[in-house]
């Protein structure tokens, strides 16, 4: 049996932040009662932060969070993966969260959609190829 | 502008795993240096426990986890999401390790890519669909 070969490739934060962008969908990923959580969330990249509307938004807030997006073929595996962490920071400004109401909207229908803004600290990303030996 | 309205529909243990079941990749959710984390990496379900091979092992062994996947339409949304929760213990049997070598490969090539298995206390799952009422 063959066994597929394929590197991790990391990315610059710039290049990272780029892909991120070109995509509306992620993952939050928090903790809550000392348990790991993740929770599919929808988002845009505005300069350098990432605002993301979340039902976990109140429970996130204050606290460092990570957010995740990836696109990995299913099939042959190639792809990409970005994660920014960072403290996330609850909207609260009424001139800001109506600007999102047009532009972000809830992944799914919730009473406790809100937005959340990270200042990404750390970003990270890699794109997973084929190993060149392989 | 029209809001796209769709709601999530919590699906049973058994429809969640049967549908983590069905796909071949997923990610780690952890917490190192007291941070959250997140890594995609490869799963099987075998009865009730979800093998993962992942360069984090040693890193999650003994921790409380979380392991999700999903899959979301990028159009229109519409998808499902799992997420196990439990205790991740490292595979050290050497016959066991043989089989999984087999089977489970590493998403990417890694000197640390190591097994551990899930026994998951919490399975949480839900469709996202879109509401009756849009």
């Amino acid at each position: 049996m063959t066994v597929e070969q394929r590197q991790a490739l990391e990315m610059s934060r710039f290049e990272s932040l780029q892909l991120l962008s070109g995509v509306s969908i992620g993952r939050i990923v928090y903790t809550t009662r000392a348990l790991p959580a993740i929770f599919p969330a929808r988002h845009l990249v505005e300069n350098d932060s990432v605002v993301v509307r979340t039902r976990v938004a109140a429970q996130c807030a204050g606290s460092v969070i990570a957010y995740e997006a990836d696109d990995i073929d299913a099939t042959d595996h190639d792809g990409w993966c970005v994660v920014v962490t960072g403290v996330a920071r609850q909207l609260v400004d009424p001139a800001e969260i109506a600007r999102y109401d047009q532009v972000l909207h809830p992944l799914v229908r919730s009473a406790t959609a809100e937005l959340i803004r990270i200042t990404p600290e750390i970003v990270t990303g890699f794109r997973i190829v084929k190993s060149p030996d392989y």
